[in-house]
């Protein structure tokens, strides 16, 4: 008998049918003898519904009001889940996050989990009962006010909750098959992988792959909790996400995929003196600004005490606040303009195999030329490489990369609609 | 300065645009100088939505789910109002039943308050916040798990909040202007009452008036706290309830006005053998059955050792029930046969003078024959006269009473629709 977190998405439960489906699904894990932790985010649209409600009372909704408002969501698709669970004659209590004792930060919008007390669930699955939880809460530790966990937020309280309680392994359903070897929109015959490695999925995941949100990776990984990702459409494995690339022998690691993002700008900073402390200046100012940095380039000025040039990128939606916040400092700092650019893509290449396979650099390079796809930026890790490249060349740039590195496999992938929280 | 508590019903927010006049109002009482807390039930039709979805995923949904469910909407309609509040410059925050400290006892549907500890609330009030509270729900005392109140919760919410912060007044506001001499539906002068005694209004919640619940009045009676009764939809003061008959000197009592109730059943069990101890069964029968009763009449029988009817009224809905349950007892206590009515309906009146003036029951009698309408079964107290008549006569006993003891105004009263819960 195992100990089993499973958490379904917004869209695995956005109207009664739904429910009732991931019901059935959640019964026939208990009659396998599993005891059954459920995580569910809230319906469908109800999030977007509440937050327009919200945006027509109040220009400006205070956060903590939002979480109270926001929170209502998880409570009803978790209290419908434990009826239709009823309905097939099994127990099923659901509680809030604060009843499952997750215990956060009092950072409104997005808290972070501090601690899991999970007594009330214990004491329910010692009575046989199936446990859902509400994801994305918790409950601030100094305040006691209710408190939202943010984008992943639903995913972190599954792994979260499987820690505390010593899961087998949280199962994260969602609309995907599990995670692939590319975007299977882009690329058709992308391969669903059977098995990731944590910082893999952790470098997939800050690049771009949308099925798992990287806190949860972290979390994951941090206490060495198998994540299974898979379908709530199919019965199909999906992918686990488990284990460390410093496990796999060097032979055998291989490429894992390559993966996406269209979410980040540049911003391009001109005529910085090339002196000691001025690059700080720069990213103390963004820093300043609460704006998150990605990738970043220096280049060599020509002469010496001369003037160079920085480029980063950051989130979309920060961009103008960066440029903004960089013009306002101007005078100050001396350089000459900011450049702002948000057509632009990020093209990533995965796998552990990179340690023990040289020449991958330039296979990636040559294959983007050949395909005349210009290269802005360059960002490696020890198992990645990352490109910015204008935005119209990125499926181009994924699908030639996916091509010559020979990731494919012979079928293609399912692709369902939507997408959870 | 005044602490004032304030309950707006379903209707008062069913959309954003109410939500915001709302909240202009709260800000009004807060800018006057009042300390303000504030209960809101869910917004418009948001429980029937919820409990239509419950139904979808379960016939039968287990009651502390139910409870989990619904709750959420006096969260929603609490933390918008909250907001709506912020957006006019004032601060207000927001708490579950659980946060405001609403204790109560274990039965998920129908729990009742057992005490309450506004310790939070007092805290945000110290901080000059406007304080919301969900109405309608509080926290188990033995499980933690969340109950609601069932019907008329959120106005008993508001009451048991005032008596334990000890607030000067608990004003109601709802779709009507006040409490009225009769239902301005039925009888279009029916006079707004300025003030009306606890007695009297208990009497009258008790006899079909709607606008303020039994258990609410029984509440605020015993703290002594009285409630103003009001519209929100304009500024006209409405109806005061406090005080006692016995502060009215009897001289100055009068009639208060004719309420009506149709939600009742005739029950009459034929044949009863005329003996001590055969009523005794049939209510422990009825009572076994959870079905509460209300007016009683048993015939004398005209031989000694005889038999005898007895004839009691319950609510419609378990009219059924209760006839089910004496059926298959008929063996056993040994009468004829069980009668069944629901066509009928009740109709009372109500007023502490009817203490100091004689005839008002030969008054209220000669009323209804001129009228032709037929007496079923009369039932009084020490301020009341009630009577069940055929339901089809109804409307015309509760007109011709009220034109009899001139309870009427000479204007005509406003009407609006809806109703909260």
């Amino acid at each position: 008998m195992a100990l089993v977190v499973q958490k379904y998405g917004g869209s695995s439960v956005a109207d009664a049918e739904r429910v009732r489906r991931v019901a059935e699904r959640i019964v026939e894990s208990k009659k396998a003898g599993d005891d059954v932790v459920v995580v569910c985010s809230a319906m469908g649209d109800t999030t977007d519904d509440l937050l327009d409600l919200a945006q027509q009372v109040c220009s400006n909704p205070p956060a903590r009001e939002l979480d109270m408002l926001l929170t209502a969501g998880e409570r009803i698709s978790n209290a419908l889940v434990a009826m239709a669970i009823e309905e097939l004659g099994c127990q099923a209590r659901s509680f809030t996050g604060s009843q499952a004792g997750v215990i956060t930060t009092g950072v409104h919008g997005k808290a972070k989990i501090i601690d899991v007390t999970p007594g009330r669930l214990q004491d329910a699955l010692g009575q046989d009962q199936v446990v859902l939880v509400a994801g994305f809460q918790g409950v601030s530790q100094d305040t006691k006010d209710v408190t939202t966990l943010g984008r992943g937020g639903s995913d972190t309280t599954a792994v979260a909750l499987a820690a505390a309680l010593k899961a087998d392994v949280c199962e994260i359903y969602t609309d995907v098959d599990g995670i692939f070897s590319a975007d299977p929109r882009i690329v058709p015959n992308a391969r669903k992988l059977a098995t990731v490695t944590f910082e893999e999925m952790l470098e997939l995941a800050a690049c771009g792959a949308k099925v798992l949100m990287l806190r949860c990776v972290e979390y994951a990984r941090r206490y060495h909790l198998p994540i299974h990702v898979r379908s709530s459409y199919s019965d199909k494995p999906g992918t686990i996400v488990s284990g460390s690339i410093k496990d796999i022998p060097m032979e055998d690691a291989l490429l894992t995929g390559v993966a996406h993002d269209k979410s980040e700008a540049k911003v391009t900073v001109v005529g910085i003196p090339d002196l000691p402390g001025y690059a700080a200046k720069i990213f103390r100012a963004v820093a300043d600004a609460d704006i998150n940095i990605d990738m970043v380039l220096q280049n060599v000025s020509k002469v010496e005490g001369g003037k160079t040039d920085i480029t980063f990128t950051c989130p979309h939606d920060s961009g103008p606040a960066a440029v903004a916040k960089l013009e306002s400092l101007r005078g100050e700092i001396g350089f000459t303009e900011v450049l702002y650019d948000d057509k632009v893509g990020k093209v990533s290449l995965i796998g552990a195999g990179m340690r023990s396979h040289p020449g991958v650099t330039a296979t990636f390079c040559e294959t983007l030329a050949d395909n005349g796809v210009n290269i802005d930026l360059i960002s490696t890790s020890e198992i990645r490489i990352s490109v910015l490249v204008h935005e119209t060349d990125l499926d181009k740039a994924v699908r030639s990369l996916h091509e010559a590195f020979n990731l494919g496999s012979d079928e293609e992938a399912t692709v369902y609609g939507g997408t959870g929280r």
